[in-house]
């Protein structure tokens, strides 16, 4: 069972506009604080947030209760001009879970409602000894070679992003997520697609994008241990020690 | 004439592995923190910094020179365990200045060269008389009440995400670039695209995507000006005080 | 019985000063991020850290294991240029404690020596029946009417650090710590020190400094609480529903 | 001419305790990440900011004018729960100016009126020409053999901060200010004072406190510059080029 937890800061987009609108800058450097402060707060727990939005931001929070999640509401309140909602679902796959988690932060209220304020609804959470995570790893071989050293910066931005979208719609379809980490690099929380699934679902957007795709799969009881075994695995494949494009690796207890 | 800069952090991919895979958490509060902290250099300057894909951020930076760009690069070695190399460069459309920014680091070495450290090569600056930034603010009608409040948290990611990609492609063929600011939002800076061009443009992505989208457009001397103007614009038409997918603001002295 | 934790930089000294001197406003803001963030990952666990000297930090940890601390250290090495190393230490006294953390760190290697690096040393863990600590939050009465709004900003300084240091001369005779938190406010980690004491203690350093000092005391089984309920008694005793320049409040269940 | 500006945080007491104590972990983060900001918003403008007591801060801002602190006053409302006041004063030496901004800031209104906001008053800008930043930077001779290293690390701190306060009583006396910059650094803006001076007001120091103190001592037309200048001086001084417990460094054009 995969637990998510969907952030979403109230009100957001009036605020940005009240009384005008904010200047940008300042908005930039505000929601990049805050999913780095969230990163950091969620990761004190072996948890993991990915910014998705800025505004929704979702995170893989195995092992957290209503107390860490409550915390860390509380302080985002006293430290930032903003508050924040959330809604926790558990689940088999990463996509039900998030559905699950976006019911309890809707019915909470609307995310441009002035009246909804720090709701913290959890449907459920997963207990220890049903506690899994996977999370794919997922890179382009040879981005530096193929694309930032030679083509413009832009030109390898488009592609990074046309692969990010196609891998969002084929991993929703298998029933995971799929997000932007950075660089060449997107992160799948995947409870439940098996490596020959994910293999061949790379496959299929390597020949839509043009691109080859290769993946480390990490299956632990917490996010961020299972993010470090997919590291792991995909550092396996660059080495060339398996000759797959996908390496699965397990925490040792499980 | 719109002066871009290209910011790449040096020897990334390598290090985030060395000795050992670093965990993903501590990756992602970093590189979130550096845009943070890169959005407020350059903001400070009237510039505005894009997070791109993280390890290359894109900055429009007109007024900004080279001692301007020495202190950031100093900076970011003095709180941060990387480098980082910089390219500027100038032109009519923001596509081309970006080409020659990104031709500018390359010139430099390689992006996982472990020898290139901190380059800043500025192919040219922008005179004050000539500098000009357009920037398009576009967002996606009503995508709280069709959207958010209505599916699940990452459907409304794969949307805004598609639409994301499609206006990079359509605004990069137009000589634009375009960058995902969070939310539903994009800015595009856009100099050389006429109003009638962007209302266009956005109504093929509108067809193609099944959503509608409109942008305020600002022109200024700098690029948080511009922006501010495009914000406001974007007010404008939210408000229905101009009846268009499109409006543009000039800066008063321009 | 508190459990006290040294943090120091590594060879931070000399860091500051290779190549050549760092410029000032790097440092300080280096300094102060790493604070903030290790009172937010000291935080996460019911800790709390207080800055010290900067490159001396000094934390009171009940409740965080050897994993804890572990977690914190790997997390500074990736997003710092420094490391940092830690000693841990519990007592009855908190200036018992600290002595031992010091002394845990000075095994390790020198301050400035290059080949100490990240040691971690622990002589003991305070045991969960065991653990309390007592914090004091202590201010002086009405500063904003008697000096920041009359006097000159530094001659209001110059009185809150000659009260700092006599409260840490005094705080320490009895087998506490004490702390400048900003504004007018100190914290003393105090355990072993009664009402009374502290009450006496008080009044010496009001007849030495010429100002009037009251203090909320708490205890609790971890750091953060305790300091929450100190917050509290110095909130009663401004609101004057206790008569007294010292108040004690108890965690429910200790 | 010394340009002083004095940041204050508007009724930041009645705000920490509003509804109820907010706790403390997070006022030091907020306060610390307040001041790391101010520090580089300061630095991108070559000034340089002490954190001073965190909700009183003070900075030298020679060359800044008013948009410049209008755009830092505007960006920390739009990124933090709290906004600031600004007071900005010039005179021959430091301790004047910083009356003079304290007076600005007075005539705004009272830190804890909750009806004063954003204030932001100039009763002089230093003129270009005129600009002259002294800056002395003051250490302890061999603090980690004799202290850091052997003593615990609050008998240290104890020590650190008797210096600062009789170095305080001093500067001010001579027209100066002093901030604690962390470890055992000091940073002393004293246009005004003499080579002989300084170095009589560090022996009367050593004597009363038992360290043994030196400094370095710089001159420029920006803070920041003349910090570095002080630096170099204080390695000077280390490395026995100079046999000296002072030297001042000029910038070129001075």
């Amino acid at each position: 069972m995969i637990q998510i937890t969907l952030i979403q800061i109230d009100n957001y987009g009036p605020w940005t506009v009240t009384p005008t609108p904010r200047t940008e800058p300042d908005l930039q450097a505000l929601q990049s604080r805050l999913y780095g402060d969230l990163e950091r707060e969620f990761g004190a727990h072996g948890g993991i947030v990915f910014f998705n939005r800025f505004d929704n931001l979702i995170a893989v929070s195995n092992g957290m209760d209503y107390d860490d999640h409550k915390l860390i509401q509380d302080s985002i309140r006293n430290r930032y001009p903003i508050t924040i909602s959330m809604g926790v679902g558990s689940a088999e796959t990463a996509a039900e879970a998030q559905k699950i988690a976006t019911e309890m932060i809707q019915n909470g209220g609307g995310a441009q409602s002035s009246e909804r304020c720090e709701v913290l609804n959890i449907d459920s959470l997963v207990e220890d000894d049903d506690s899994t995570v996977q999370i794919a790893h997922i890179d382009i071989d040879d981005i530096t070679g193929s694309l930032t050293d030679i083509e413009t910066a832009f030109d390898t931005s488009i592609k990074v992003y046309e692969v990010l979208y196609e891998l969002m719609v084929e991993l929703n379809k298998a029933g995971g997520l799929c997000f932007f980490i950075g660089g060449d690099n997107y992160m799948a929380p995947s409870n439940g697609i098996s490596e020959d699934e994910l293999r061949d679902l790379l496959k299929r957007v390597d020949e839509k994008t043009n691109v080859s795709l290769k993946a480390g799969i990490g299956r632990a009881t917490k996010a961020a241990k299972a993010a470090d075994l997919a590291d792991i695995g995909l550092e396996d494949i660059r080495a060339k020690t398996v000759d797959d494009s996908v390496e699965v690796l397990y925490e040792k207890d499980l």
